[in-house]
């Protein structure tokens, strides 16, 4: 076994004087910060598909970064070099987590048998490394958007047959999530959605996909996995409109066919802002609406209304989210996956590292500012102040369902008196946050 | 009382080789198509606020139209003018309904008392106009985003003060538009949203949200009222994010709230592009909810992403839509409202009889272009033939639940084939559309 | 020589009402419009990359289409099949034209001289296939964005080695062009751009750009190709953002670069409106800068803000595109390149020959409304109207700098009236829009 | 003179550490960054539309803020009112510069004479002003865009008649700049463009502003104006598409009406991420074509693609725009004026206070932090290096013209090797970057 990453030593907590560009300067996974230490707040976790399936390729050009397993052979072979480098990469990086999808870790054969197989075979290799390094899997999950087969989708194919190929990939991928002892068992649907109205029964191919998620949920309960099962929202790309839109999709989408209780949400930072959302607002719906699971982190570009999955590094918008989570309780089995990748240019082993270096510190630095935000009460108090007429007599009345609408009604028009309006205060707000920054 | 539109005749249908412009070149009232007049599918109903409220006003300049009754001094005297103007105009026209907000047709007095008192006169206004004319109601609403008392929110307000007043507002409302025979009642949450999630509840807002709902419903059934209640979901704009974002939204939330048999939506051509859908997502969405109940017939300019409300012009777009409706079986209680504005350059009285024959002519010729596409029925046989699988006997099974993801995938392994995939033939589904334009 | 599209016949013109798929309802290519044929003015082009390069892939997903070439061993023999297969397809469409990059038609070889030797022995393959068929080459180009050497762009990149093989490539293909007749040279920079300002010289590298098109305009003086040099703008993608934004920002450099006078643009629908920007907005900004030169008739999706290449069929939008464009006096050396193809799900043959039909349908289609609006002539009448006021005295005395800002000001003042603004009859001229569709 | 502000003192400089939302935390005038204070760089200027002549109305709303100046009588006496309430603010604010409209300033009157009297009276109102608080005029400019005259242009106007009012507001704004020792004077063109290409002949109107804009020029010099004359790009709103899309568009416009030498650019934040490019970008290609002239400084929401005139907060983001500016030299007789506004929520006086505070402490934090990464001096090395080829012999023969496209060709095949890429490093740059917040 040849070592990928032999010029860079584990990367090491080095404080943020250090020069050093491949040390971390915040992340200290021993440090404790409201009562946890950071590696149990974050709970890192580094995706396979990014750093260790793609090539640089993208809609206008082809493979950059020239990893030497894309270029053997034997499939089989290729696929144990790339798991020699990811745990290389994994070990040295110092993330406990690791998160992939099936056809990620183990190639596609000339049959169903074959494919599973390969599976197989590729899972006892992954345990082998997990037992050697300690490394845990976030999550497993199933790619049912690569192949061809499933163009207009796996649950929601117009042919069940198709729906069966991608009902044995996740049963595949579930028995390994519990095998490896996974957290969680996530579902991205990136192509159960549709191109065009025009030839496509939206209605029913909805009903497949919850017919689907219960299978799914059965299958869970059956085998005894105790982790949660995920659905990640997008709204776009590669389908033209997704099913999964967002959060409140999901949520509806649920409840519906009586899953609301079974299936939390992967909340991805770049699928939010494609969605006309902001991270935050997406964190916090999922936990207003007891959905939220874990999260993708990563960012978009706000110029580029296409998924870049770019490592975050933007403090402030990732203190916001990492307050909301901290707030609400912290993660329990999710955690904070990279779904990011280094950009085509970055074509050295060496940028793998600084991607998640950059990711890392700055999810750290956000956790510190998060507990200070926290800890100092401010931001508390402005919405206590602020809602506190729904603490009086008739606010709880009203949210009690006490009193009609007709009787709310006639006591204003008994009073007949306006109410004046107050402040938001936002721009006060906004800059208490950045004396945190 | 005094003519506005004095050199303007009743606009007669004229058919397309017309060159007069302030005539119907395709809206042909008593032309029956599939089994009814062009009348009664459309439901065409002219909107209070663009036509008669708005005075060309936008962000960066004042009014433009210099209506006579935007500069009366009396505002009661201003409000009859305004109806004068108002129903010349419908009657003129020929649209059989119209739609308002109360602060529409009556001025805010200096009390709630006041206000209430101002409304009661101009209801007993229209109700007499009403009657002289044959115009009808299709639905109510109440402007609850204009006064400053709700710039931040009227029932997700943080003070229930203010819920208070929305609630007087609503519930006045609801009595105008079942003594006006209103068929419909609407509700639009302009500021039910945040600004910033920083001093904002979102959860406890979206509960008061449900409790004000709640009381609505109870109050419609308590009066008597038949019409249907609509919500109508927008997803920004003029707050930075609101709560009723699109259909799916809508539906996700009304289920919480155990609404979802009792309250429909009123879907918007314009704030469906907002929220990153078609028009026809929209309608297709909420026709599969069970929640398709009125639409506001307008369009977006795409290089503008705000709501720039303009009369449907493009053919092939609103053909697509009307195909979903006819195929879906046509309004009920709901209509064809032009939540639509001419130009603010546009300044003319005439332009605003253009605006509205051209929309209305785009919704009749789309009408013919949908019934010849159901008549022709290539375009159901293309997804009847699509999804045929799904009748197979194994398709039937697994949709009925009698089948666990294991024995699905056991299935497949034992077969041990692939299944290709068959063309989704989109191009050539789209030159189908074509031939129909 | 094996046939690819053995089951389809030429396409035919059948007029509007044949219901056969494969066969032209409008493109009547000998039918004469305002004096010349439909093929004489539409010059229809089949681009290479689109329909013989591209295998259905995209950013989440494999080859779809599974064409044969994409699928042998030897590079040079699978260039050789792919000619077959495009010969034979444009043969059977009857499109006059075709356009292509050098790594289109000929691999890439381990060396310079390799790629090179490829290149020519390719070229005298089409060159013979040209004659034997008629088909016409409208444009050539060089791919300076595939491979891996040019990630950091070609011409802009910061290693001059690099911007000199990217010469080399232009080079060879500007003489494949004139040798194959070509009518035109096109540069599309799709690396030509950035990723971060924070290491990139935007400067300079603009500088190199300028010396790299005056090498281009010398080399075609030098060689004496006669046909017009084009630029493509596009906003983005692959690039963040890059530097032919649209075709207001090439004028600005062009004229820097004393180039605008010797290069014209390349108007691509789909990078129009990903710039923010209406087709007919560039098509009109290059015609009043004198810019004008062909088109990349396509569309994109308003729900994806990227570059989806589809098909042209909205007639309302395509329609006004052409109509400037006769107005402007049509094409010269320009004409109309189909870069769009057809969507991932399309995968059999017969798609390919949907999607160029439903386009070269939907342009044909527009050519006889543009021609009918103009001789109709009202719209023309519509502008002359509205700025007949510069026909006067005082408005030609401004417009030919006789009177200075003082001089305008003490006019105002001396007359002391204000001017009252005119209609712009935005409804009407759209209405009026649509009875020509 | 009765005081608006009476609760609130004059803001000081606290430090970083001061819980006093009324302090600045980090704009302390009199410090010394990069051998100037940081009053001499940053050169504030508070403008006075948003802040004393907005009420808080938006499309959907009316007056939130109800200043006692937009509720009096006499508009003269309002006038006198909003400018005794603007320079108590400027005075207790403590930045030195502000900014007007002609009609921000003094009202409309019923003729033009009327008009220019009003503003002649109010001008020596501010002088007077400035006379006693020693503010100073960083720019002035005319209001041709809230009238309704001016709704379809005012240079471009299809009337000559309103192109010539336009001229004597210009003329009489310009006059008063230089009276009241003015910088610089803006012209920003928000009607200036189209609403739809159907009635606009936008060849002519581009040609109409490039005279008014040489008349502009002519007046500058022949009243001895010593400023600079500034364009504001902007893409869009109010007019659908404007002329000075972005800071490129207007390159080749001045370019083209030989006015490069003549006029630079007012760089907006918001109306950069509306043109679809970042603040840096504009500011960097202002720069590189010697076009930079000042900014202002605010932030959109990229959530609502409208202009939202939002304080900066985001320190990352306008740290980048400070090291550029830094690194070009900073501001001549530019400055970073504030076209921000709170939210129409923040409806006490105080908010305007808390707006400004947070946005000039964000521009001095992010002057601080330009300075330290300009001081330590790897981001210039990282270019520094990665360009470092184009100081070979090859790279300045090239870029002197000394090689021709052939010559360049022929020099590839004889060496007839490859160049292999080197990494873009952009995850380590951005790492780096973070290191300085």
């Amino acid at each position: 076994m040849t070592s990928y990453f032999n010029t860079i030593a584990p990367i090491a907590f080095e404080g943020p004087d250090s020069k050093n560009p491949l040390s971390f300067k915040w992340y200290d996974k021993s440090r404790v910060v409201a009562g946890k230490t950071m590696a149990e707040h974050l709970r890192f976790a580094v995706c396979y598909w990014h750093s260790f399936c793609w090539d640089g390729r993208d809609p206008f050009g082809g493979d950059s970064f020239e990893r030497p397993w894309h270029h053997m052979a034997d499939p089989m072979a290729a696929a144990k070099a790339k798991a020699d480098a990811a745990f290389e990469f994994f070990a040295k990086l110092g993330a406990p987590y690791y998160c992939f999808h099936d056809r990620d870790v183990a190639p596609e054969g000339n049959t169903p048998r074959e494919s599973v197989a390969n599976f197989h075979a590729m899972v006892d290799v992954l345990a082998k490394k997990q037992q050697d390094t300690g490394m845990k899997l976030l999550w497993g999950t199933a790619n049912l958007f690569s192949h061809r087969r499933f163009m207009s989708g796996a649950s929601t194919n117009p042919n069940p047959e198709i729906f069966a190929l991608g009902a044995l990939q996740v049963k595949e991928a579930m028995d390994a999530t519990l095998k490896l002892g996974g957290e969680n068992y996530v579902l991205w649907g990136g192509r159960e959605g549709y191109e065009t109205l025009l030839n496509t029964r939206m209605g029913q191919e909805l009903d497949q996909m919850g017919r689907f998620l219960n299978m799914v949920v059965d299958y869970k309960h059956k085998i005894g996995f105790k982790g949660t099962i995920l659905i990640e929202p997008k709204p776009r790309e590669p389908s033209k409109h997704q099913y999964d839109f967002d959060t409140a999709t999901v949520f509806g989408f649920l409840q519906k066919h009586g899953l609301e209780k079974e299936i939390k949400v992967n909340i991805e930072a770049n699928h939010a802002t494609l969605a006309g959302h902001s991270f935050e607002h997406e964190i916090a719906t999922a936990i207003d609406l007891g959905l939220f699971g874990s999260i993708d982190m990563n960012r978009g570009d706000m110029q580029c209304q296409w998924d870049t999955d770019q490592f975050p590094n933007n403090i402030p918008e990732t203190a916001l989210a990492m307050y909301l989570i901290l707030k609400g309780g912290g993660f329990t089995t999710g955690g904070l996956n990279f779904d990011s990748k280094v950009r085509r240019q970055s074509i050295d082993p060496e940028d793998m590292f600084l991607g998640h270096i950059g990711g890392m510190d700055t999810a750290a630095r956000s956790l510190v500012i998060a507990d200070a935000m926290i800890t100092d009460g401010r931001f508390a108090q402005i919405t206590e102040d602020r809602y506190a007429g729904w603490n009086s007599d008739f606010g709880r009345d009203v949210l009690a369902g006490k009193l009609g609408l007709d009787a709310v009604a006639a006591r204003v028009l008994e009073h007949n008196v306006d109410t004046r309006p107050v402040s938001g205060r936002q721009e006060g707000i906004e800059n208490l946050l950045n004396s945190f920054i």
